[in-house]
């Protein structure tokens, strides 16, 4: 009974793990502000505390029996791949220094505040320090994670198990030449009408349309909830309870429907791994320390941007769906139709803002970020360097002069939250959406209920092949059983090819 | 320094328990209904770690030192006590069995379900197995703790340590022979108008009001907030984010905004609790395991009844505040006056149900459930007596015949929490709140500014005298401080009399 005492340490692992992420989600959406240094604290008792479960005794004991118990089953058994979750992490995180991961998480949390207030003023000197000593940090973690090649493949793996520097060389370039003549063909076309976009459209409206769309995408409002937030996201505490977030907007602001439908993808995700993988390695990444079902960042972003753009931003869906947003929006929408209000919301615009960008310069937003972490990690360039070296990829990847660094390298949290590492995953969300997206356009059952608005068929394909195999297996191991080929960017560049080259 | 050693230790603990209280909070306002089953398991893995933590070796290693490090101290020194804390909780834990814990755990969690179904349907059967277990492990548990003298003394200690069921008895005895005559007195006065009471008063407007009032009496938003619930409550994550529910109720159910008035007290007791003990033994149940600051339930209930029932049910409130209440609620009340809305409000009545229960009768049902609580765990009834002692005890002492089970003694959610020994501090709050009250209205200042509506100086005479020392103090060292005695009626009695006995 070994692998069942395993279980036991690692359910009180994700149990402590899953509390860790309802106080970061109350963080976010209720807790008033004298709250938050408390809160701190609290969070950083709750790691602590599921690292010392699962680096204890117990877990260790109960391992090595398990191992045995699991030898003779086939490598790609679920029980296989649990036990060896678990093995994995321990030697992970064995490999840490408590010190180090203590230095990270206190400047965390200095490095956020010093963030949001050297934003708010657009004044880099102010993040600069915090920066300097979080690229220090994220080089000793590198180290301590060792692996050989670019230091920054360390990092990367953390978020996306398998890339490295190489190989995303490789697949950006590809979509740099994918992307760009798509670009040029865009910008020589008239802007469409986007003033319908700037009136009134009420926040609670917009919520309870994107509301009512995940509804249909078939999110379970029975183990989930939506609620604003300034950054939306999702977040679990298991498949039971798996809560979406949406930005409060008073103008049809594309980020906040679209980012309704984003988040729900995210939700359809965590909501339907497989019931018997609830509490175990299969439904915990115990290397990142986050209570989460999805396979990898990637992958997970592959499902908030196939529901956001390949369902949410087709011709098709607004063709089924705008009478229902004039129903919600008379005075804003009564005198658009359906191809002109798309027309809006496909328009392209290269802008200073990632989470602004449309679908076609998304990616040179990620690309740009990603060179730019692994010249800091490879100690090419410094801190001090980022804003100079920021604004000249601006120009060079998008044509835009930032404005100011608010604007330009002050702009994302993730920083500022010691998340070094993860941008790729954004892309590789966009590759692998579009590639499950055709082979399940493959299905004539998905194809008919796309045009009819009958999301069920595609939920079900996804289930299947993506949803209900939790962490068991790889991002790439799901795309070859899924689509008979790793990541692939040919089916991306087609859709964008399909939707922006015309 | 190994008191700071062992402050380190008890932060940890009480992160774990503020991040419990955290998934309680949110399981009752925020949790959809999906969620249940897991956040049971999340928050025994929390309070497992916490005790993991408080039982380990580093905190018993510190303690050694830091009793010595405090011996030359006074007895009374705030270091003194904290680390006397510490001590008497590792005593206390160290009786109790990991296996009995862990069976009230698993109880609490089925009995709570059965106990919602069996009140729904009105069906004691359905709730008598899970009593019969709850009272034998309270039993196991009150002998595990010891300590001599009756089996219930055990259990009143861990809410509201020095109390006994002798002193219980006379206390008891004292505040029958008080209130029986104002109870005759009372029944043969004509009824108030009460009709206007059942007029519509908008749920939210309630909140707002409520919210107002607790803003006057000084509750800080900024370090919480105001939520609805099914069941009022008060909860605290540290003294920076101290949360308040209420009822929601489209009439004027007196328990919604004088439930508001309530909650209130309780936070303010934990907003003022001295910051400098935030995190410490001193503002930490480590025996009960709950992370709060004020020092017996019966002195937490003091402050949520002296707000709602002196401050908030006084005619020099309404007299202030009535037209406030008359413009947020035009409809219901334009053609009331102050006086009449006071008669209303303060009408004596008795009935079947503890939380609707008017000032005068409310210690009525409180003593019924303590002497029933008191023959369970003597063993001289059982889980199936109940219904009909409770019966039989509520037209002796209240002359109300309960119309069914749901309305008697499956009304209250304590012994399916297994929450039994608590219901006497409902009691002792009241005549600590108005033992305090007396005192505090000797101060000219907070007398006239009462009078003028201004709260501030009782707020200060309160912070001064009970909030700020969280547990440095025991209910009567307070008391003692305070009004120059320990525990006495006559004050309560008195209040009573003056506002009930004309």
């Amino acid at each position: 009974m070994t692998l069942r005492a395993l279980r036991a340490e690692i359910a009180a692992v994700n149990d402590l793990l899953c509390a860790s992420s309802v106080l970061v989600w109350d963080s976010r959406t209720m807790m008033p502000k004298g709250g938050a240094a408390a809160r701190g604290h609290q969070i950083a008792a709750l790691i602590e505390a599921a690292r010392a479960r699962l680096m204890g005794p117990a877990t260790a004991r109960a391992l090595e029996g398990a191992l045995r118990e699991v030898e003779s089953l086939p490598e790609d058994d679920a029980a296989v791949r649990e036990v060896g979750a678990v093995r994995d992490a321990l030697a992970f995180h064995a490999r840490i220094p408590a010190d180090l991961l203590r230095a990270k998480a206190e400047l965390r949390a200095a490095a956020n505040g010093a963030w949001i207030e050297a934003r708010a003023l657009s004044r880099f000197d102010l993040f600069e320090p915090y920066l300097t000593r979080t690229v220090a940090l994220a080089r000793e973690y590198a180290a301590a994670i060792g692996g050989g090649g670019h230091p920054y493949d360390a990092l990367i793996g953390l978020y996306e198990p398998g890339e490295t520097v190489a190989s995303l060389e490789t697949l950006f370039a590809a979509l740099r030449e994918g992307i760009r003549p798509l670009l040029e063909r865009a910008a020589a076309r008239p802007a469409p009408r986007l003033d319908v976009l700037r009136r009134s459209f009420p926040a609670e409206r917009q919520r309870d349309f994107a509301a009512a769309i995940a509804a249909r995408f078939g999110y379970d409002f029975d183990r989930g909830r939506l609620d604003f937030t300034v950054h939306p996201f999702e977040i679990s505490f298991t498949r039971a309870d798996v809560r979406l977030t949406l930005r409060r907007a008073e103008t049809f602001d594309p980020p906040a429907i679209f980012g309704g439908f984003h988040e729900a993808g995210h939700g359809l995700y965590e909501q339907n791994v497989d019931e018997a993988y609830t509490r175990t390695a299969l439904a915990t990444d115990l290397v990142g320390f986050y209570a989460v079902g999805g396979t990898s960042f990637g992958a997970h972003e592959s499902q908030s941007r196939l529901w956001e753009n390949h369902v949410g931003r087709s011709p098709a869906f607004w063709a089924r769906h705008f009478a229902d947003l004039q129903a919600a929006f008379p005075d804003a929408l009564g005198d658009i139709d359906a191809d002109a209000f798309h027309a809006a919301i496909t328009h392209v615009r290269p802008g200073a803002i990632r989470t602004d960008a449309d679908e076609l310069t998304y990616d040179l937003h990620i690309m740009l970020r990603v060179e730019l972490e692994a010249r800091l990690i490879a100690g090419e360039i410094e801190a001090r360097d980022i804003p100079e070296a920021w604004n000249a990829a601006m120009r060079r990847d998008l044509g835009v002069a930032v404005a100011s660094d608010a604007m330009g390298c002050l702009q994302d949290i993730h920083w500022s939250s010691g998340m070094i590492g993860s941008f790729c995953t954004y892309t590789i969300g966009n590759v692998m959406a579009a590639q499950l997206f055709v082979s399940a356009m493959g299905d004539p059952g998905v194809r008919d209920g796309l045009e009819a608005g009958d999301y069920a068929p595609l939920h079900h394909w996804l289930r299947e092949r993506v949803w209900r195999h939790g962490r068991r297996f790889s991002r790439d191991e799901l795309l070859v059983r899924a689509t008979g080929r790793a990541l692939d960017p040919a089916p991306y560049l087609a859709h964008l090819a399909a939707r922006y080259g015309a």
